[in-house]
């Protein structure tokens, strides 16, 4: 199990923020700006680029909950940052899907 | 109209390379890599602040089909990053939301 898996499975702790049927927000252990959060699905899903076409309403509700919880974390109407890495590229560190939710200060151009 | 009005209403052009019914998807007129690619819903949703709930089935169709584009411009095997901007501190240039997807070169990290 990679360490999302794990996190999922309660089997190492995280500082989970926001939790449902389908996903799990905690903060990222190495946050690159005052807020991090990371929202994954509970569905194992290794990458945006394995998704399939009856995944899209998932997608849908993590975007939808990362906006919330963005509103819930009161970084909302300041502004905030959504990044999805996928492969290498994209510099995606954990074979399971994920959106970061970064906040709190400004983001700069280029976003990496 | 904002600019990305005026795409959707054709009024401006842009290098457009995919289109449904609900969105719209055309090349970043100043790109931050060598794909960089912008999928903008038709409706008008000014950013994912503003989002309601009723709106989750089009964020997945939005990310799904950012997916599908990114295999279209072969840049999925190898990696790519998506970005969605939001309010200032997210460094929202535009009022309507829309899903940055970066590729064709290694992201670093922080994103912005």
């Amino acid at each position: 199990m990679n360490i999302f898996e794990k996190i999922i499975a309660k089997e190492i702790p995280a500082d989970i923020v926001y939790e449902d049927e389908l996903c799990l927000a905690f903060k990222d252990i190495t946050p690159q700006a005052p807020v991090h959060v990371l929202v994954i699905p509970r569905q194992k899903i290794s990458s945006l680029a394995e998704i399939s076409p009856d995944q899209r309403e998932l997608l849908g509700h993590l975007l939808f909950k990362a906006s919330e919880i963005a509103k819930q974390l009161n970084i909302s109407k300041e502004g905030y940052r959504l990044v999805i890495n996928t492969n290498r590229y994209g510099g995606q560190s954990v074979p399971h899907l994920h959106i970061h939710i970064l906040g709190g200060r400004p983001l700069t151009w280029p976003p990496g």
